[in-house]
């Protein structure tokens, strides 16, 4: 069961680049996307990903202006890339994956319950040019049964990499932290 | 020493968010900072960092429209992390951290030979109300004695994780992919 957490530490569940499962809502139904071209914006949180007209969820997003984006834990890994490469209009893609629709507080796109953190956003702009989208991050969920789990990261190619050895700097990083922000 | 590499292979050192090391050149001298704030955003490739006037370098970057995008073995995680707690105006970065310069072939700025892999760019356009750079990534360097080096990803918080488990999903993604592009 995902639970609030404190917002502030929203961006340390994405700077570290992982695979990201995107839940929108078009209106009519419940999308799904997986997507790894996404960036840490600022800290309050804002978080931008690139996609375009060629995602079936990137209308969706548009015109509600709303997504969650949810880290699942590594042992997810497929579902996260079967997610990737099927198509909502051929398939549940919540029901195919076996994945529980949580309610959300802000927005009207479910959170994923299997995943180890959700935030739900609200969208600042979306730079056509670019195609990319600015995301302000609003609420933050997390499992904290899943606080120790690795997530996994794309090199792009179809291969992965879940979180290895585990390093802390905090003591030569000192100055550039704020410890309310800390996640683990 | 850093060899020149199939540039279509370039977006996989860094689509799996990894801890960047900058090196940039402000027509007087060459500038180092660290930066995990980027995103792949396109193929071709382009890469997105968001920085702005707060970084020594951000001048420099603007000014030349060049950097080098490098991306640094796990092994030297306290030297990215050491590049991005002091200042350029107070120490050469290049000496306190025994990196060694390697002439690049289209920008001005040094390849850092001590990187996995390196990517030569230029400015594409910057957008100053998100602080986002576009850099389109022109010519990329690897060294081949480290194509299995593990690279560290930040969380934000001080704390880092290397690469760790491996996984090879290329059949289940199998019509999304271009064998042009494997990194491994």
């Amino acid at each position: 069961m995902l639970r609030p957490m404190d917002l502030r530490k929203a961006f340390t569940f994405f700077e570290s680049g992982p695979v990201l499962v995107v839940s929108s809502h078009d209106g009519q139904k419940d999308n799904l996307m997986t997507i790894s071209w996404s960036m840490v914006n600022d800290f309050t949180p804002r978080i931008a990903l690139t996609t375009g007209p060629w995602n079936t969820s990137f209308k969706g997003m548009l015109k509600s202006k709303e997504c969650v984006l949810a880290v699942l834990p590594a042992r997810l890994l497929k579902t996260a890339v079967g997610i990737g490469t099927c198509h909502s209009n051929e398939v549940d893609k919540w029901e195919k994956f076996k994945l529980t629709k949580q309610t959300a507080k802000i927005v009207q796109a479910p959170l994923i319950q299997e995943s180890v953190a959700c935030l739900e956003c609200k969208l600042v702009r979306y730079l056509a040019a670019d195609n990319i989208f600015i995301w302000q991050g609003e609420k933050l969920w997390a499992n904290p049964r899943l606080s120790q789990a690795k997530i996994a990261h794309a090199n792009g190619d179809g291969t992965f990499f879940a979180d290895g050895q585990f390093y802390n700097l905090r003591r030569e990083m000192k100055k550039l932290l704020r410890p309310t922000q800390y996640r683990f």
